[in-house]
């Protein structure tokens, strides 16, 4: 039930909302969207160390991590009204302009970082180490079309 | 199945685990968990303007978030190794010399804003308003007792 509540086109939808408020509160989206990915590249810095084996594989552990990914796929997309482009931000305008492109690198996130958590619950390091590279590639992906570096 | 995994004595364990690596490894801890709270704040601000009345209730966002302030409750914790009082925190370091009562106070977050999960479900304006005062005062108890203004 949780899942059917949270999955679902949300990425979509809340990309094209329009401007929630004033700049205070656009720098506050700005901040979240930031703190989210930030909390991202943990998470899946936790697994990578796991793919690598610089830090022992745990199941338990992995499973938790790809799961916590999965739930923070979903979480920055409403974070980026319109008009948050300026500020303490690398987002590019295209963001906006193309928002069906955006919307799409949006998605492939979320749907590869669900797959992750199914691979985790099967202790197949072949397919763990694939499907983590798939995730991590949709956010290069995503960063190289639409962030500043 | 989730659930259980996810829960259980998390914030105990982790926050007494040692150290895990050298300085570079500490500061992305620091910045980890400051993004984890940051995200918490975005969070509990979208319900706040929903329980205030600045923005219209809608039943899904609230459990939305409500679901989501419950995943990120429980991120935190690991990220708080011994020796990252210092940096870029407002930490103290009574964390580590009190880990019991840190402990609680962490717990205190989890357990709240899972009953606020369960609440935000119900629809009750009077019960959603009370648990969200309750979630919402673990984080003030929690930072007024090891976070430095």
């Amino acid at each position: 039930m949780k899942k059917k509540l949270l999955r679902g086109g949300l990425a979509v939808a809340l990309v094209l909302a329009p401007a929630f408020a004033a700049a205070d509160k656009i720098d506050d989206a700005i901040a979240y969207r930031k703190a989210v990915m930030e909390a991202q590249k943990w998470n899946l810095g936790r697994m990578a160390a796991m793919v690598k084996g610089t830090v022992a594989y745990d199941k338990a552990a992995f499973v938790r991590y790809a799961q916590w990914l999965d739930e923070l796929s979903r979480m920055p997309w409403e974070a980026f009204p319109k008009g948050s482009d300026v500020g303490d931000t690398k987002a590019r305008a295209d963001i906006w302009n193309k928002p069906a492109q955006f919307s799409d690198k949006a998605k492939a996130l979320e749907t590869e970082s669900a797959k992750l958590v199914e691979v985790a619950r099967s202790e197949d390091m072949g397919k763990i180490r694939f499907q983590f590279g798939q995730t991590a590639q949709t956010c290069k992906a995503c960063h190289k079309a639409f962030k500043d570096r």
